[in-house]
């Protein structure tokens, strides 16, 4: 149990004592450490009290003053809340405007050659402007984290955050764009009219299946590259961390069996991942059971893999799919296999549970069955997690001006990031890099570069790889 | 005549003496100061060669050396180009992701909370994320500076220029957003479907009629402010300017005759800002001759206009319409006045000759004629620079979380911005504060936040503004 601290302020009527609120903040397991005045007036005072405490005991806390005659809890701020505060991004300028020459060579008048130059060449606007630089955070707040459909204004803390790891890991500037619209089309057309300024386009919780029409119809429109990041991100550090199971259980991905259930976005992605990494005897599994070779589907995913000789011709129940797979991908729902379920399974399992915020089985029940266990969660070893994968991407197609980002440029961002983990180093317990190894974004955006121009994807050679 | 320096990029055969390229650039006016290999192959080198120079040769050296045989100039980047290079902003986390704690306060899964709290309550995105802070600097490209339609890329670098003085002028995290639309319709969904990251819109270089209706319905549909700065930045300088020539000579606002010659968008937001201030005579002339009161005008501004009753009746040239003027603002073209139509003006005339770049009549003519002249030029005393409104404005309806920019909040800002000057200080050459005052943008705010408070336009009493 973390011990945290919260900042409540409160409004206490004067004939309140304040003795009387410290004993119950402190019967309820908190411990009063400072005490700010804010205001003071005929009839109340406002006063923030910092509080410690223990995890556990926050909303008794809480509970315990909102009960109390007199008082009002204005708001109640935790160390995470205090850190959201005001936004986590600024938007800093590089130099500063010191006096009036600096100022007519950053602004008007000198700033009118400088336009000048890019309307007789837009390309220069790739060197002369932050567009060089800068990815749109696109969402429209309608599938975020696991908390679904709530808004683009509750979506914003996210793709701060998002903004923040895009600089700190792939010194990209990213800018949070949360639309106020959910409609496919109204979507297209606001980013394509905001794209003259990036040279790059994160999609991030947009829910399915609207997210694939709008990333394809962007990158068929736009002349820069768009990634849904919950789609492909994934998709990539999944392949990254069963790149590296492989390398420890000897397997070959070109012979194993791997049973993926959720064909949702993330799913979808993962599947065709899969297929282009090598992977030959796969089953798709959804809510309806197994996606059956040669069907028609509405689903234009589940069509397109309908269509693909690597899926396997399997019925049954999810148990009974999962008999002699040597993989088990999840991304559906906490808690749907028990040790039955990993019994069945070929030697030396490998599971990614990556069901949020609960994994499909937890560690304690999978440990005695399984070789390998990837989660999305960050207190069980093997993380999969998106912030390997999207800084150094961008950089790399931001580095190279890649007009998109192909299935040959994911996969060697996979491959990337699974060469971070030295093979001394691999073990069931280190199958993915540390999101905090500075390496990984490093080889991420070498590899994205060099099959962006092995694939004639990228519109620039950076000096180091031209020869 | 400013020493500048260059760096020209020369990509050279080998059979090409740099000795006959420097003996060029010296016989051209220019001085090589560093010269940088760059690459070097069997047949060509490239070579940085940073050269000297004063202003009017620059032409020279680059054409003498572009005629030169075997040598390609690669590139020319002279100081202005320099500091845009790659643009001149980024963003910036507020604090760096050390360690797993910090990430999953700031990302997931912590993040969620905050998510969640806004979810229940959107206003909270103010307290929680960059929307306090954020603007969008939203343009076009289709009137930038005097450049006309250059479309959105090579508007850029004015926008993000704006943003470097928005944060160190007005401490307001400004991000550009370029459409790549010019059509009505769409860029007013763009501009609402971005607008839940932002706590206001500046509009920037956006050609007239469409600015009027952008703007007008942008205000109607967002509940954030919204500002075509060509239109407003413009009227509230030219009235903080008018406000202290008419200090200065003892005149009223209530008794001048005003003649405003250019009824475009700046033109149009002067004579409004002129009414609201208290002028009870204005004569306000388009190229078709002054307009006319009670006439139907198509554009719904001379429309407005033309139902004043401040609008004068008069008729003919506009040398005869100044007969008697006291003040002349000009938003028209070069050289229009000459010593014929100054010498018919009322004593102690006033002249704002903003054409840009070259006013309506030059400091040289009118000197002998005028008793304060204000041009749109830093290089002639009294610069009309919108750099004195937006920051501080913007500052200002931020902080009070305004859903709107009213005309009262304008005109607090005109008086804001004249109040810097002290009586003491007043003299012809300085009726306008300069851009670097620190104390400008200060007055601003305050005036605007309590313009806002006064008619119920804030959301939000700052703390220092509460009783």
């Amino acid at each position: 149990m973390a011990a945290s601290s919260m900042i409540m302020r409160l409004e206490l009527e004067n004939r309140t004592s304040f003795g009387e609120v410290a004993a119950v903040i402190g019967r309820s397991g908190g411990d009063v450490v400072a005490i700010d005045m804010i205001k003071s007036s005929k009839h109340t005072t406002i006063r923030d009290v910092t509080i410690n405490y223990t995890e556990p005991t926050y909303r008794n806390i809480v509970n315990a003053v909102s009960y109390l005659p007199g008082v009002e809890v204005v708001n109640v701020s935790d160390r995470t809340f205090l850190v959201h505060l005001g936004g986590k991004i600024e938007v800093q300028p590089k130099l500063p405007i010191k006096n009036r020459e600096d100022l007519s060579r950053v602004y008007t008048p000198g700033v009118a050659r400088v336009c000048q130059a890019i309307a007789e060449n837009p390309v220069k606007a790739y060197s002369l402007t932050i567009k060089r630089n800068a990815v749109a955070v696109v969402s429209d707040g309608s599938a975020v984290l696991g908390l679904g459909n709530i808004g683009p204004e509750a979506a914003i803390p996210v793709m701060e955050g998002k903004a923040m790891l895009f600089k700190q890991l792939g010194h990209v500037d990213a800018f949070p764009i949360c639309l106020n619209t959910q409609d496919t089309e109204e979507i297209i057309a606001a980013v394509k009219a905001i794209s003259p300024v990036f040279g790059g386009i994160n999609l991030e919780d947009i829910s399915s299946p609207r997210c694939f029409e709008i990333e394809a119809r962007l990158a068929e429109e736009l002349d820069i590259p768009v990634f849904h990041d919950d789609q492909h991100g994934t998709a990539v550090v999944v392949l990254a961390g069963l790149i590296n199971a492989c390398q420890l259980t000897g397997k070959r991905l070109e012979d194993i069996r791997i049973v993926v259930n959720g064909i949702g976005a993330a799913g979808s992605a993962i599947c065709r991942m899969l297929l282009t990494a090598g992977v030959s005897r796969l089953t798709a599994v959804d809510q309806a059971g197994p996606l059956k070779p040669g069907v028609q589907y509405e689903h234009p995913v589940w069509n397109w893999l309908a269509q693909q000789p690597q899926l396997e011709n399997r019925d049954g129940t999810l148990e009974e799919l999962m008999s002699g797979a040597d993989v088990f991908i999840g991304v559906s729902r906490a808690n749907l296999l028990n040790a039955e379920h990993l019994k069945r399974m070929a030697s030396e399992p490998i599971v990614f549970a990556m069901a949020n915020p609960d994994p499909e089985v937890t560690p304690e029940v999978a440990e005695p069955f399984v070789k390998v266990l990837a989660t999305g969660r960050s207190d069980y070893p093997n993380q999969v997690n998106n912030v390997l994968c999207f800084p150094g991407l961008f950089r790399g197609v931001l580095d190279c001006r890649a007009t998109s980002i192909n299935e040959d440029m994911k996969l060697a961002a996979a491959y990337a990031i699974a060469s971070v983990v030295q093979p001394e180093e691999l073990n069931e317990q280190y199958i993915i890099p540390s999101v905090f190894n500075e390496l990984v974004s490093e080889r991420v955006r070498d590899g994205v570069i060099r099959a962006a121009i092995r694939t004639r994807t990228a519109r620039r050679v950076p000096p180091e790889y031209r020869d």
